[in-house]
């Protein structure tokens, strides 16, 4: 925008994070420098220091200077946070739960696809059989309700949990299913555990019923969490798009990635869906400290979560070739992590890159 | 107790329930019978009318003249409830839940086994590796909470809806999954989000800290609920025993049931542990009106919910015998329901009774 040469221009925040999250980003963004020269495209990167050390180091989370420098981006690029040395649900809630309420992204989601040539610990699964998208609410529920106790630590402590849901939360959440099944098989199925979640439940299937008053075109179905993750592994031809709330998708979403083939594969997009912040993509596995440094992490999930990105700026064609690329290289991989790999990180994002230009070619 | 011949006897009320649950049982009660010749003890059953269609007919659910006729029992033995003629919720909420809480069945019990000869989705996973436990709490969690609504129907509805756990409740599961990993592979892993719910995290995490001191043999572990979804199916081996919230546990049980290759295959129990109220035994698939009075289902998690009735009357002896039983039957079945089953209910259940004859001979 406004360059002489007229060149679509995207300002991208590039927060590697910790662990494997540096190494894998790197990978990404050697992808994104090729796609960009053969889809004549432009990125603005700031590169942003988040993460386990900043945090040690500095205090800082989200809030403050890294959420200012992150707001005006068109698209967040994300490794990875987490490390040994930060006591656990730091992190997690002072910069991701932090960064997806604040920026209102709204939307996790999680496109669970297994791709030809990977293997799958789920016996005589095809790739045919398995192609849905979880579109997990990001905002809401059992993430924003604080909780007390009552009698802490002594034989009376009774212990309060509570899952806050709205109707403008779970609606606009159910509005982008719809769009999105439309957009594909056109059936959408809703996740819940309403015979037991009565109250939340009622507000999810209400809002489905409403909703789907202006997608006639969309075959609409229910199944409960339970009968979920019994359904999933066994018969995932039956979904295309699955919503569900914020706790029980942060559960079958990992289930999800089981049967795709592992964290490895697994992309994700955190979708501000109206444009008041930016939306963040990032690979589900996490920083993985045990092999940091090693050059054994598996890059295609973060390659794949920036084929996602390009597809949320709107350089589709760029989004589709990136896909393409890394799932050539998956399909030629023996093993989808460690010594496996058949490569190092760096090895195999420099074949995605070579793959890319097979594929533009 | 008291006969001339002084015969152990028991008192067992039988709810066949809806659907399948009828054929199941029968089954279940045919093995027991021919257990009882074979190990010389008896029962006294009451056969309670009970699911669907009986509160079609008279309104009735647990609470009232039923729940009066099964106070007084050894144990329970369930088939199945539900049936599409009665809203959901109605018999989960107003018999099996009910049930639950009023006769203080703290712990829901789910061996996760992967029989020999059993055919798993899960690829290349052998009998050995799949050896555990879910110990579910039964009483408390999201199951008490009755949630609320504001401004219900609107655009500016708020549902809340909470999970409540008491230390009490907390510490006689876990207490009770000590003990029970200390009797097995001596390792019990706890599965929360303790990241997310951090008030209940709290209180699950600090008592099985407290109780964790009375079994310094019993090694400990903790998994949050989504990687549990990650490491279940591909690495079953990792658990002896599971203990989780009441809602956790609905959920990767049924993960479990998948692994282990079906909800035919799967059994559980319902424990009181203090001697108040009865404990109930049940298979732990539905009712399949689909299938009701075809003779295609499969009596084994029946069958092998009545062992674990026998386990916990103390005729242990009969117990092991009917369980192995069943898993030689189930090793020589080519598919674990519908025609694939080769043979109907009936056949299957009398082969069951054949080898328990040849197990003890
Ligand atoms: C890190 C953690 C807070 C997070 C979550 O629970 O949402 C993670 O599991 C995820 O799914 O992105
Ligand atoms: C029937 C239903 C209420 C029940 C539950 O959610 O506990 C079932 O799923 C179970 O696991 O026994």
């Amino acid at each position: 925008t406004g360059s002489t040469s007229e060149k679509r221009t995207y300002s991208l925040a590039v927060v590697p994070g910790d662990g494997i999250g540096p190494e894998v980003t790197g990978c990404a963004l050697a992808v994104l420098d090729r796609a960009q020269e053969l889809f004549g495209f432009a990125t603005e990167r700031e590169h942003i220091d988040a993460g386990a050390n900043h945090y040690l180091a500095t205090g800082e989370l989200f809030a403050g200077p890294i959420e200012g420098r992150l707001r005006g981006k068109d698209a967040i690029l994300f490794g990875s946070m987490g490390d040994p040395s930060v006591a656990p649900g730091i992190l997690e809630r002072g910069f991701i739960l932090a960064m997806r309420q604040t920026f209102a992204q709204a939307v996790n989601l999680r496109p669970v696809r297994l791709y030809p040539g990977v293997k799958t610990p789920i016996a005589d699964l095809t790739p045919e059989r398995c192609d849905m998208v979880i579109v997990r609410e990001n905002t809401e529920g059992a993430y924003v309700g604080r909780g007390s106790t009552v009698h802490a630590g002594t034989r009376n402590a009774v212990a309060i949990q509570e899952s806050i849901n709205t109707r403008a939360g779970v609606e606009r959440v159910i509005e982008y299913s719809f769009r999105l099944a439309a957009s594909r098989r056109k059936k959408l199925t809703l996740c819940h555990k309403t015979n037991i979640l009565v109250e939340a439940g009622k507000l999810w299937t209400e809002t489905m019923a409403d909703v789907a008053k202006r997608y006639p075109e969309v075959e609409t179905d229910y199944v409960h969490v339970d009968a979920m993750c019994f359904h999933l592994p066994i018969s995932p031809e039956r979904f295309d798009v699955v919503v569900t709330d914020n706790l029980f998708g942060d559960i079958i979403t990992d289930l999800g990635a089981v049967i795709q083939g592992g964290l490895g594969v697994a992309a994700s997009a955190n979708l501000n869906l109206d444009g008041s912040a930016p939306s963040m993509f990032e690979a589900i596995h996490g920083s993985a400290p045990d092999i940091a440094g090693k050059g054994f992490a598996n890059p295609a999930g973060a390659v794949l979560s920036l084929a996602m990105c390009l597809a949320h700026l709107g350089e589709v064609d760029a989004a589709h070739a990136v896909e393409t690329a890394v799932v050539s290289v998956l399909g030629t991989m023996e093993g989808l992590s460690g010594p496996a790999m058949g490569g190092s990180t760096d090895e195999v994002g420099a074949r995605i890159v070579e793959t890319l230009e097979a594929v533009v070619a």
